[in-house]
Order: structure tokens, then C-alpha cells, then sequence
């Protein structure tokens, strides 16, 4: 499986694993809605900052 | 491996494959840059649509 874990930066610099095993990333203008493969949502005010997807990671960057 | 292909939406609404196998993806205020798994690089003017990765599939939309 090609799922990815999302880690966020919060405005303080500090890295968090946001959610495991995502599936689909789908941004709008102000936010990126997250689904991972056990169906778990989340949706974050963010940008996509880097994706590396070999090593399945994927870093976004909370923005105001 | 866990790389996808990424497609672009043109102004015209016709979606073409861009780059195979794409690993990495950092996107900047103006534009997105791809690289994949043979160091291949590309950069374009779009936003990212959505992605579903274990579909292995991105979709970028190209933009003025």
C-alpha cells in the first residue's frame, strides 16, 4: 500500500505526526482535507510544504 | 515503490500525464516542483487538485 503519514509544522516550528496512512490529499483555498485508508477525515488550515512519497511523508505547514 | 503519476489539468480542462513516477513535490507560491525516481525534474505553474496515492495518482491544475 502507497499511503503516506502527514506531519505537520505548527507556527511555533514544532513537527507532529498529523495522521497515519493517508490515502487522499485534496487542498481548497484555505485548507487540505486529509483521508487515510481507515477512513479517518481531518482537515487542516495548511500548506502542502514537501511530499516525499518513496518515504511516505508528506509535510504541511499550518498557516493563519 | 510507492511513487505516483502526476497529471495536469490545462486551461482547456484536458488533463495529460506530466511526469511518471514522481517521488518528490515541492510546491512554492508560484509553481510546484516534481522529481521522480530517475531524477527527472520538471516545474510547473499549477496547484495541486487532489491526490490519491494509493491509486498512485496526483492531479495538478495548471494556472495563470
Amino acid at each position: 500500500m502507497c499511503e503516506a503519514n502527514v506531519y505537520l509544522i505548527d507556527k511555533e516550528g514544532n513537527e507532529k505526526l498529523l495522521l497515519e496512512s493517508v490515502d487522499k490529499l485534496v487542498p481548497s483555498d484555505e485548507s487540505i482535507m486529509l483521508e487515510n485508508i481507515f477512513s479517518q477525515r481531518k482537515t487542516v488550515k495548511a500548506r502542502i510544504k514537501e511530499m516525499a512519497l518513496v518515504e511516505h511523508r508528506i509535510v504541511l505547514e499550518e498557516k493563519d
